[in-house]
């Protein structure tokens, strides 16, 4: 039952639900021929195609559906972007069933946990995570069997996992006169749990209507604009919030689609970028960066690549004109979350920029760019306040739409929505075009002597001296100040820069206050799942440092 | 209620329900500062932006709840697009109300019909429409009263309609803190009749989840690709099908938007699409004939417009050919009907075809397209059999999906859907890519000797000859045959034909039992309410018409 009024008068168009089998679906009716090429762990390039991954899922549906599978089940995936993971998506999720994407990056221990959580059934694995399986399998006590995605004659001779099936043979034991099933769109479809910095995660618990929703809006010309003509190649995991949505978008669109496997380095990348003509990409910064450096290294240049997505984590401004300026690639810096299916804003210019001088420009593309059309943004303040969309107030930023959580998977505690908006626990201004910028993670934040001082401008600022590799800042207790900054950073291999350089290298880029109190060269950053800089791990490693400003009670930051 | 199974499992996403209202309110939170520009029947043209648009709405809503409109209630409209219509299109339908859109090309008496058979409760009206208006609204019984949508000085000092509002006064009124109430999804939202060519109108009621499914739907890259960077003129009236959706997927997008008012002409149409920058477009063949002679009589070029979407009829080989070879304008050839909010399908090549020869590519645009995602297409034998996909096989074609009608308005009578499926009355062949090419209206096929012939193909053949301006097909009776075909053609002025030329002008080009029996020029053809051939007119005129064939009973047709 709808929670909402009823009109007296309802509307007389068909009550067809929106489910994720539809997509697959008409792919294969009106782009079948159009291709899915992956590169497989067992090193070659594999080609399907929308027709044939429509074929194989529904094959796979009815495997899992004669092992047992029923509606609202939970199957895990344990893999890598590519044709077998795609076609689980839709075998599990278009058979009423809930796809439970995996991070592999997890620890052990961790994937013990989600997978106990949500009770998995069955876990889907890439030949790349058999020896984590096998560390596994036996802990994992909800998992009746567990499917090897790989040809049968590379399935392990001797294996300590009980119930071990071949992919293959799920899918050649069955016909592909499987239909989809029709049922309520409110059903669960995928489940996620974020890589939480504290405690256990938490599992998003997404809907068909919320996926077949993100799809729609994620595709049009003012976000992803995914359409026909494309080539895409999701950088961003499948395990990683459905690849931000691009399994279903892409063949929504009926663009060919590029797989990348495990070869996530920048050779291997490139490599396919070319081979196949990809116009289209989505990843995180450091994925990037590795890229980046392949192709700066090696003076390459792209042939076919025309726009990127950016998103994860704020695009550092140096990348963005490495990209725009030198490689000639449109770059679209995206924000969202797990908890928003991950879409919620894309970004861009409009038609009144098209004047403004270039440095300006680029400041816009460096937002986070606008809501995609079925998401609102408001920015509060401490008590609860909205906040104005001048550019420059900051406030805690809240989100609302159709396809962003409203309570966890399981999870007891207090309510996730104050007043029927979720709370990202991201700090940012608004301006009053509705540009988004993300000025830091809340936790994030450094208090000192009552202002804020944002990490990510100082980190974007350092990372724009041709020394720095990567950079990372957190506050440090002060005895008058409460937090002071420290700078944390992994120089270019080859390169050098001293702590005064770095610090000299501020003055005058941002007020006097937000200068750093010191400089620490350090070999590597701590780096999250799903390859976010692990700040809590930071904060844990440099509590007792004492800044070189401490003593010096009388001193001006 | 679902009408779906629910699964055990449901997913924890927040039940938003997709509302019209949120549409403007997105257009005037991150684009509020773009252009609504509409050319008024006062002559002048008039500038307002989303911002705008939505605090008027939102007054008018709030005007309309004081003057005792309630949710459900009917709310006519009889106007040209501008920016006026656009406000009642979101406060009626933002406010709860249905906005019912009077096509005002109708006779009165239909006029009447429908306003009765949908007891609107208001009526607001063009300065064009006063003597419409006088002539109808004392017989308009449910209408409590109507609004005129002009300023306050051009209201008329003297009038035989009762109740009599000056639609400014109404906003005036009200202040614009008026808040859009939150209510099912499939709640009625508009309401449009079909003008039948036989029996009563009947009404369609379209829902606000229907319309904002479509809205995301016809936006994507693959259908109109509206984005913030274009410039939209909607010379499909308002009145017709909401559109084609244009007020919704245009402020979505944040596109800038020109509405023309009344002045459809070519010399009109053509200066606003220069003044104003168009870059895309949409309406019927009929209106484009008129746009393009001006054009080519002036010899004048597109400095901005792009594209346009040509629907509610075939669009003839010779208009394409003008279209793209002449002024380089990419086409979207499109079909859809009132049944259907309206779109089904949008034409365009995929990117295999790039290599093909340019006739070939052609012969791909001229067909109607793919689905747009989230229309299911197919197409099936008099006895219900589902026929191939292979571009040859003609079947009747139905249609299935979130937008299109499962019944309608008030009407008693037969199950509108076949097993779910909506009939379109069009016959058509679908390609192995999903390509969809209406033959015919099955009531319009001719049926000589057993076998069927289009009369579309026929009329596109005639309308390639230089002398022809327009063509419609019509069968006549004949005692072998059952039915022959019989050409009316109206000449290009200034230009002449034979009738002899004319049927040696088919020969070879397709099956010689095609060549219509016999040619008349005749001075016009009868046009509906919505610019299509009233082809029933046409059998009703010539039902006693011997072809000269008709005498010779051994003749081989």
């Amino acid at each position: 039952m709808s929670p909402y009024p009823i009109s007296p008068l309802m509307g007389q168009m068909m009550s067809q639900p929106l489910l994720i089998s539809g997509i697959i679906e008409f792919a294969a009716r009106h782009y079948g021929g159009n291709e899915i090429v992956s590169r497989r762990i067992e090193g070659d390039l594999h080609r399907s195609s929308y027709r044939e991954c429509h074929r194989r899922s529904r094959r796979l549906a009815k495997g899992l559906q004669a092992l047992g599978v029923n509606m609202g089940d939970r199957v895990a995936t344990l893999a890598w972007n590519g044709y077998r993971h795609m076609e689980a998506y839709y075998a599990v999720s278009g058979s009423g069933a809930v796809l439970h994407t995996i991070n592999p990056r997890l620890f052990p221990e961790q994937i013990v946990y989600i997978c106990n959580h949500a009770e998995d059934q069955f876990l889907l694995f890439d030949l790349t995570f058999l020896a984590l399986v096998e560390d596994v399998a036996a802990r994992c006590k909800s998992v009746k069997g567990f499917i090897l995605m790989c040809d049968r004659e590379r399935m392990p001779a001797k294996t300590n996992i009980q119930n071990l099936l071949c992919y293959e043979d799920v899918i050649d034991a069955h016909t592909d006169d499987y239909v989809w099933p029709m049922f309520d769109e409110n059903s669960a479809a995928t489940l996620c749990y974020t890589s939480g910095t504290t405690g256990h995660p938490k599992g998003v618990l997404y809907s068909h209507r919320s996926t077949v929703l993100h799809a729609y809006a994620s595709a049009l010309p003012n976000a992803l604009n995914v359409g026909s003509f494309d080539t895409v190649l999701p950088v961003v995991p499948m395990f990683h919030v459905n690849a931000w949505g691009l399994p279903y978008s892409v063949p929504l669109s009926g663009a060919k689609m590029v797989f990348p496997g495990a070869a996530l380095d920048g050779k291997s990348l490139y490599e396919l970028f070319e081979s196949e003509k990809v116009t289209f990409s989505a990843g995180v910064p450091t994925v990037w960066l590795g890229l980046i450096n392949f192709m700066l290294q090696n003076q390459r240049t792209f042939s076919s690549l025309r726009r990127m997505v950016i998103g994860g984590a704020a695009c550092p401004p140096a990348m963005m004109a490495t990209l725009i300026d030198h490689f000639g690639v449109q770059v679209i810096h995206a924000w969202g979350m797990t908890e928003m299916s991950p879409l919620g804003t894309a970004g861009g210019l409009q038609v009144k920029h098209l004047a403004l001088p270039p440095d300006q420009q680029r400041q816009i593309l460096l937002k986070q760019g606008h809501a995609i059309y079925g998401v609102d943004l408001k920015i509060v303040g401490d008590d609860g306040m909205e906040l104005p969309w001048d550019g420059v107030t900051c406030g805690h930023l809240l989100v609302k739409g159709p396809w962003v959580i409203s309570s966890y998977f399981r999870h007891e505690g207090a309510d996730v929505l104050q007043n029927g908006w979720f709370p990202t626990g991201d700090v940012a201004t608004i301006d009053a075009d509705g540009y988004l910028q993300i000025t830091d993670r809340s936790k994030d934040m450094i208090k000192s002597g009552g202002e804020w001082i944002g990490t990510i401008e100082l980190e974007n600022l350092a990372m724009g001296h041709p020394a720095v590799l990567q950079a990372a800042c957190i506050g440090i207790r002060h005895p008058k100040w409460d937090e002071r900054p420290l700078l944390l950073l992994v120089k270019r291999p080859g390169l050098e820069v001293t702590r005064e350089e770095m610090l000299q290298f501020f003055e005058g880029k941002i007020a006097k206050f937000w200068i750093p109190d010191d400089v620490l060269f350090i070999d590597a950053l701590p780096m999250g799942a799903t390859g976010k800089i692990q700040k809590n791990k930071l904060r844990e490693q440099f509590k007792e440092y004492r800044l070189p400003t401490a003593g010096m009670e009388s001193s001006e930051p």
